[in-house]
């Protein structure tokens, strides 16, 4: 593959660019005999775009999803399923201007270097306008998930900037802008977002994503573990840095008594190992938290160079999220989705149950 | 592929049982011409090695390889190189206790779980002897990449339990059984562990990797981005629970103005991003971290269920590293390898250009 | 992969129904810096599109090809290129009789059997409708090959029932409605096919493809070799089911004096082989020749069963070709457009050469 | 893959080359729970051994192989299968003659072109020796596919040079050294064979094979239909030319009324498909055959080339098979479980049954 295709037996495959006529994606391997509609996508879709709130950008993408192929009657077919969102907010005028210039901490000059030349039209390919295709995909993978095994995943904000964001109710989380499970502390947010815009600058974020119902058995050791399946999934969504599964980067202090999760004829007494053991999923909640940057696009000015090489100046005017971690709960649902989804299938194949 | 196959163009493929007759690998996509001998990939194989220093187990395993095809008149061909370990220290009956026992923390519940039985015998496929095979192979890449790039690949244990070992100095790694980069430490480690086998517990580590001299334009976004397809690499390593690249889950409490890697005509002025932007590499140090889990074998008793479901005490006798995340620098090291190779020959392949 | 994804560095991932609002396909792997608008596709679209003589479908679908993304003023950028063809003509009423029935040699049955239902207009996701991609996606690829390598790809028809057409000028293939290379032979061809359409059955056909120009080198030894990859390219096509490389069946009844390729430093003597020895390109022509059996929607009742398992007696009314062979030259030079350039890229990849 | 990787989820990896010590590979997805030891692979590699008749090469390669892992107290364990044969007959100096020479229709001077130098010692890689991994490693298929499906898979030699061999009898096939279907034959082929060797030339042959019992559903459309991964498996033999799938070429002067399998409520009326409708098997016998070309090694002098481009009289005095069709049966058969069986894991990954 060529990079744009993501998994082995229920793979993604995604194209578009953020300014060109439409974004696009194929989901193979999808069982038959879904019920499946746009609307079943749609939610998702609404959850990640744009401009629902005054915390996020306000680029206006409808983001409206057409199921081009795949399903007839209302249930998939088993054959390919093609998604389309047309681009239909594509102001190129806002980056013109940096048509020659290589914006800090964003892929411009890599691109370049890479392929020669790029559409500078607001990142291109590069831009995360891209992860709406993974979750309307990822959108098919937890509706099979949740009808057909009863998983559920469910993501939230865990932290932004300094501001820890403890899970205290995830029924929360889809009613403040911030998927905050902790609704106390959306105050606390609302303030930390405004003193951000008005300065002009941005912040990290850590998401949080928990699939529960999951059952023992998915995981293809050795290299294609769950976690290190969820790790390249993670690890995909643009501005991420750092994937934990469990206790993650905790686990470098732990004493083994500490960490190790022990079992009961109940069950497991705890869950440091985030639900994967041997890269295998155990039946616990899969956990898994992810590191976001901050924005790349700032009002404040930053050095650079242009293609030429010569010494400029950057700043950018244009709409931006000044957390893009917020927005990114609703991929990593998503990403987690479609690799839960790729790994079921595999384990049924190789082991003929489900 | 069923799990025991990395890369595209690069790949190894791997099999082999912890007390099995041997392990083996095929590295194939290897480009012809590399001189190549099993001297090459023994002093790897020796660093990762147990039994060097009294603060790993003392099983003594020759590790010696043996290549079996791919090398002709001292240079690759071409075609696939055979790799092959003989197990010579086969003590099954270290292990004969635990067949019907699940161990707290290992996969031994899973792999039942997953594929009906389990050869028990000192973990099975589960057991990290199968990353011998990842060291070899991955030697294999790492010569490639310095003789014909000038890329060089180190790791080094940054931290043990709460002792955090900074990076002082690269060239002291291989001069102390811990791996650290500050020789300074080595007498607290000591201390460290010597407490530790007489508790008879275990503690985890990170290990840091840094790729030097890697060209800009590596990685195929969307979903093979560099970061992406290291995070999979690393967190495939046994016991590694969380990834990170660059600055990590620091990035979390950055602001953009603080992130951001700003640039002049002489380069860039910082590394936060850890070498990569929008997944592809940016031509400065790669920088990867990860976090592994203390051993899971201890000789501290601990609570568990046996295969009919009846609670069991676990106790382990046999010989067990106190620190996994010790030996794991060179595995670490390996991965970052063949993940480096595997998109050095993508890029080539699409871009025509090395 | 779940079958909808061709190639593995230029890749090809199809979807689309006959009947559905539209097929699509993202191209992957594109190198960056070819020149390529939709005009550049059309010309094969046309070539393959039905309704272009009285001996094909009269089906009127536009096949008017958009191109989505990974293309910028004017060159490919080295992103996915997305495509699609709205389904103009859909006239579901057409088919609706067949709903319950399983039409002889068609992929009726085993998709009911496959997937639990299927899509029965026009044969959904099985008709040959879907080839039009596969020209689109083909397009890319030849064009590439022509002007970065001076690659030519032409096929023809080399027989039909059993008049067979020989290889006499290439140049006359798109003078007439066969695709013969013999330009005599058409009245004969006309005579039969209306003789054909009258009796209300169809016929089989023969296309032969040659490919020109290709470098010494290409396909990957042993599973990947071009004539492997070939034949699975080539037998991927609606109704092939027989592939040969060179001398093809034939060979069966050779001695080895006959069949071999002897060299001077001049050249090849001969060209049995077709262009391939141990599945590597030899830098000679690419010759490979595919057997299309007859269409399988006839006038002629026959029989069947229904979803129930009854007997039934099938007739077809709806517009078909009377030899399905005749539109397959355009795709047989496709798909062997997408195996070299596959080949290309990977060999660039190992070898580091183009 | 790098072309030594077959199938996706169950695969097989292989390495070794002819005059190396040893040949290996990898089978990895086999389910968990089969009975397996080294003496149910060990009949077919017999089978394919050279120097078991006057007819077939006098080298004598032991071919015993061993299995390395996947496999515990007797059963498949889900986990890799390593396979090792050593070789034991390796005459290195019947080859160094030919060190700087293309023999005539072998694979030196493309693996010289493509590779920049070569294992000249009995043909390295491209030897057909490595069959014999393929044979072990499909013996693991046909095991499973015989004892969980039923599934029977047998070959025979149904053309040699212009003796028609037609199937009268498969359970003749393992009494004659020519894999003849027809025992009648075996005087008319020992006379033609004999007069062959006198002669010093070698011919071609066509081989076929027939599964039966394979469950209605097998086959990923579009691109990975089951006839379309036949055709690779069989094409990436050495000395294969051409493939068909049922009737095969002679649909070519079929009509549709001819050529179309009617059905009844008893099921299908006839078998002119070959077992497989739209790339999906329907539940009756899939019929492939294949043409090897003649052996390239012969005792009469050939006109070629050396390294340096100078010309030369190529006469090969080694031991060689003079129709190396002959021991392709087992070979065939092999890569015909190979496919089936990838293709029964992923139809039940993907619709959840067997």
């Amino acid at each position: 593959m060529s990079g744009n295709t993501f998994g082995t037996l229920f793979t993604l495959t995604s194209f578009g660019e953020s300014h060109g006529p439409a974004l696009g994606a194929v989901v193979d391997g999808c069982p038959p005999g879904l019920a499946l509609s746009e609307a079943d996508l749609q939610g998702d879709l609404d959850r990640r775009k744009p401009g629902q709130s005054r915390y996020t950008t306000q680029r206006r993408e409808g983001d409206q999803v057409r199921i081009l192929s795949g399903v007839f009657e209302g249930k998939t077919t088993g054959t390919p399923i093609g998604l389309l969102i047309e681009n239909t907010d594509q102001r190129s005028k806002d980056y013109s201007n940096i048509k020659d210039l290589y914006r800090p901490a964003h892929a411009d000059y890599v691109y370049d270097r890479k392929y020669g030349f790029r559409d500078y039209r607001g990142g291109g390919r590069s831009s995360a306008r891209e992860t709406a295709m993974r979750v309307a995909a990822g959108g098919i993978a937890k509706k099979y998930l949740r009808e057909h095994l009863g998983v559920e995943i469910r993501g939230y904000l865990s932290q932004l900037g300094d501001i820890e964001l403890p899970m205290k109710d995830l029924s929360a989380v889809n009613e403040n802008p911030f998927f905050s499970a902790d609704p106390d502390k959306v105050p606390e947010l609302e303030a930390y977002m405004q003193a951000l815009i008005k300065e002009g600058n941005s912040v990290g974020a850590r998401v949080s994503v928990i699939a529960s119902g999951v059952p023992v058995g998915l995981g293809e050791p050795i290299f294609d573990r769950l976690d290190a399946e969820l790790a390249h999934a993670l690890m995909s969504i643009n501005a991420v840095k750092g994937v934990e599964i469990g206790d993650g980067f905790a686990v470098v202090a732990q004493k083994g008594t500490e960490h190790r999760d022990e079992m009961t004829p109940e069950g497991f007494l705890s869950n440091h190992a985030g639900g994967i053991l041997g890269g295998i999923s155990t039946g616990q909640d899969i956990i898994a938290h992810l590191a976001l940057k901050p924005t790349s696009s700032l009002r404040i000015p930053g050095r650079s160079i242009n293609r030429q090489g010569d010494a400029v100046t950057v700043e950018t005017k244009g709409r931006h999220d000044p957390c893009v971690g917020i927005r990114a709960t609703p991929i990593a649902e998503a990403m987690m989705a479609l690799v839960l989804m790729d790994h079921l299938l595999r384990h049924r194949g190789q082991n003929g149950t489900s």
